[in-house]
C-alpha cells in the first residue's frame, strides 16, 4: 500500500496513509514504518477501543498480537498520573528502544501516548492511528504533551511519529460536534494557505454529516499537506509554525475561560478565527471575506462570537498566559489576505475594543 | 570571558566555561549563553545550595535576582513527584519559552532540571552549573531524565544545555568517594580515546585529594572534549555514542544489584571497566594494560571486582534489562586497544564464565 503523503521531520521522514478500511492492515503498515521493531504496544482511547480494537489486533498474526491499554476518554486523561501509569505499562511490557507504541484514538490519545513514546528511554518510535477528524491535525507535526492542572499542554516534547495510519471509516461514528471541532482546523488550513482550497470547501462541504469517501479523503490529504508544509519549514515553532495558531490565541482563551471540556476545541477556534479576521481588517485593512465566512461557518452549525459571552479583561489575561506569549506580549496571527498570514503584536486597547464592541453582521 | 570549549549539538552550539571562581560571574555568562532570555529560575541541590547559592545570586543585580528551589540531595529526587513539583514551580514563576533554568548541583540535579527544561512548554533553555567531578561528564551531551521506581533513567529526553558554567573551586568540598566516582569517567574517556591521555593521568594524578588548579582544569577540558567529540558525531546514541558506555554495562548492573545509592556510580564503573578489559582480552585477544590499570585504580582507593560479591546470573538478568539492550541481546563496548573501542554482542556463557571465575592478578 502506497502512502498518501510523506512528511519530513528534522530526524526522519514518515508516511501518512489515508484509506477507508486501512485499519485492517495495521500490522503490515507498522512493519513498513519501523521495519526492525521488536514489539508493539497499543495505547487506545476507551471509546474507540470498544469499537475498533479488534480490527487492529486481528491484523496481526495470532502469535504476535500486541497488548494494549485503554485510556479514559477526555482531556482529563492527559495527566501526570496517567503518564506515569503508561510509562509503568511500557516497562512491564518490556518495551525496548526499538519497540513501537501505537496511539489509537483522538488528539488526547495521540498527545499522551506520543509524550510517553517521546520520553520512555529518551524516545522510542510511535505511530498515530487517529480516530477523529480533529486528530488529522494533531497527528502530524510532532507535538506531544500532557496538561498541568489549569495549564493545558504545558508539558511536552517534539517527537514526530514514525507513521500515521488514517482510516476515515472510523470517523463515521463521530457525533456532529466532533465533526465541527475537527473541521475548524481544515478551514484554518485553507485560510492561512490557499484561497482556491477555501473556495472548494465552501462549495463542496455544506453538510459535515455527508462528508465521506473520496471527497473526505481528498480534504484530509489537502489539509494535512498544508500542516506538513508549515512544520517541515519550522518544526520547533521558532517562526512560521506560529501561523498554525491562526484563530487559536483567542480560541485557547475561550476554551480556558469556559473550563476545559465545556467547548470543543474547534468551536472555540471558529470564534477565534472570525475574531482574527476582524482584527486583520482593523489592523491591516485586509480585504477578507468576513461575512461569507461567518455565514458558511454558521450554516455548518458553529456558534460564533463566543467572546461576547465572556469578560474581555479575563480573556486578555488568559491570552497573556499562553505558551506562545513571551515577555507578556500578545502576538496574533493575522491575514493580509486569504493565504497570507503574518505575525503581529496586538495592542491591548485594540483587543479590548474589538472584544467588547458589537460585531458588524 | 572566553569559553574553554564550544560544543556542537544538532540544534545549537553551546559554550563550556571552566575557571576557578567563575560562579561569581554567573549572571554575565547566562546572558552570553542566552542573550534574549526573559527570566532565570534556579534548581539547586540542597547541599550545594547551602554552600554556594549566595555566590550565584549575588552575581545578578539586586533588582533582578532570580528565585530558586532546593532539591533534596540524592538519586531519590529524580522521581515523578519531584518532576511534577518542579514543573509547577516553573508555572508559578511564570517562566515562558525564553526563560532559562539553571541546574545547580551534580548529576541528579542536572538530570531532573534538564528534563524539566526539556519538557516545560516542550522545551526551554537550561544551563548547567555542575558542582561535582562526576557531573563534568553528564553536563555535556544532552541526556536528561528521571527514574522510574526500580529502573534508573528510564524516562528522559535529549536536551542539550545552552551553556555549562564549571567552577572547579566548588569541587574542593567533595568527599573522597565523590572524587573517585567522577574520576572513573575521566579514566573511561582516556581508555576509549587516547593512550597518551591515559598515560598522562597515570603519571600526573596519583592522589585525587591533591587535584586542583591548572592540572584539574586541563584534565576537565580534555575529558569533556572526549565526551563532546563522541556526542557531536552521534547525539542520539544510534552508533558510536555507545562507546561512552564502556564499563557501564556491568557497572549499571552492579549499581542496581547493590541497590541504588549503595555504590557510587564511579565505583561500579571502575569494576565494570576492569571487567570490560578482561572481556576484551578474552574475546579480542586485545593487548591491554590490565594489571597496570588495576594497580592504578586500586592505588586511588577504588574497590575492584565487585562482581565477585554478586550472583552472576542476577547480574546477567540486570544487564539484559539495560536501556541499551534491544531484543534481549547484551552488547558490550570492548577495546581492541586503548583508544579503539568496538561494540560487540557478548555470549552469555562467556559472561558467566568471566563473572564467576577467579581474576588473574
Amino acid at each position: 500500500m502506497d502512502e498518501s503523503l510523506l512528511i519530513h521531520s528534522a530526524s526522519h521522514s514518515y508516511p501518512v496513509w489515508i484509506e477507508d478500511g486501512i485499519r485492517h492492515h495495521t500490522a503490515e503498515l507498522v512493519r513498513k514504518a519501523v521495519p526492525d521493531y521488536t514489539k508493539v504496544f497499543i495505547i487506545a482511547d476507551e471509546n474507540v477501543g470498544k469499537l475498533y480494537i479488534e480490527d487492529i489486533l486481528s491484523s496481526f498474526p495470532a502469535e504476535s498480537r500486541p497488548d494494549y491499554t485503554l485510556l479514559p476518554a477526555g482531556e482529563m486523561s492527559k495527566s501526570f498520573a496517567e503518564y506515569e501509569r503508561l510509562i509503568t505499562e511500557c516497562l512491564q511490557q518490556g518495551l525496548d528502544r526499538k519497540s513501537v507504541i501505537l496511539a489509537f484514538g483522538g488528539g488526547v490519545t495521540g498527545d499522551i501516548a506520543g509524550f510517553t513514546a517521546a520520553t520512555y528511554m529518551r524516545g522510542i518510535p510511535f505511530i498515530q492511528i487517529p480516530t477523529t477528524l480533529l486528530a488529522h491535525d494533531s497527528s502530524v507535526g510532532g507535538k506531544t504533551g500532557i496538561n498541568h492542572p489549569g495549564a493545558k499542554n504545558m508539558v511536552g516534547a517534539f517527537h514526530p511519529p514514525h507513521g500515521v495510519i488514517y482510516d476515515p471509516e472510523m470517523l463515521r461514528t463521530l457525533p456532529p460536534e466532533e465533526w465541527r471541532s475537527g473541521y475548524a482546523e481544515v478551514v484554518k488550513h485553507a485560510l492561512i494557505s490557499d484561497k482556491p482550497f477555501l473556495n472548494w470547501l465552501m462549495e463542496n462541504v455544506q453538510d459535515l454529516s455527508l462528508l465521506q469517501g473520496e471527497r473526505l479523503k481528498e480534504l484530509l490529504k489537502k489539509s494535512i499537506q498544508v500542516k506538513a508544509d508549515v512544520v517541515q519549514k519550522d518544526e520547533r515553532e521558532s517562526g512560521i509554525r506560529a501561523y498554525l495558531n491562526f484563530g487559536h490565541t483567542l480560541g485557547h482563551a475561550l476554551e480556558s475561560y469556559a473550563g476545559y471540556g465545556k467547548l470543543t476545541h474547534g468551536e472555540a477556534v471558529a470564534s477565534g478565527m472570525i475574531f482574527a479576521v476582524r482584527l486583520s481588517r482593523a489592523e491591516l485593512n485586509a480585504a477578507l471575506p468576513e461575512n461569507e465566512l461567518r455565514k458558511y461557518l454558521a450554516s455548518l452549525g458553529y456558534r460564533l462570537d463566543l467572546e461576547k459571552e465572556a469578560e474581555a479583561v479575563k480573556l486578555i489575561q488568559l491570552m497573556k498566559k499562553d505558551k506562545k506569549t513571551a515577555g507578556g506580549r500578545i502576538n496574533f496571527v493575522l491575514l493580509e489576505e486569504v493565504g497570507r498570514p503574518v505575525l503581529k503584536r496586538a495592542a491591548e486597547e485594540t483587543l479590548l475594543h474589538l472584544l467588547e464592541n458589537e460585531v458588524a453582521k
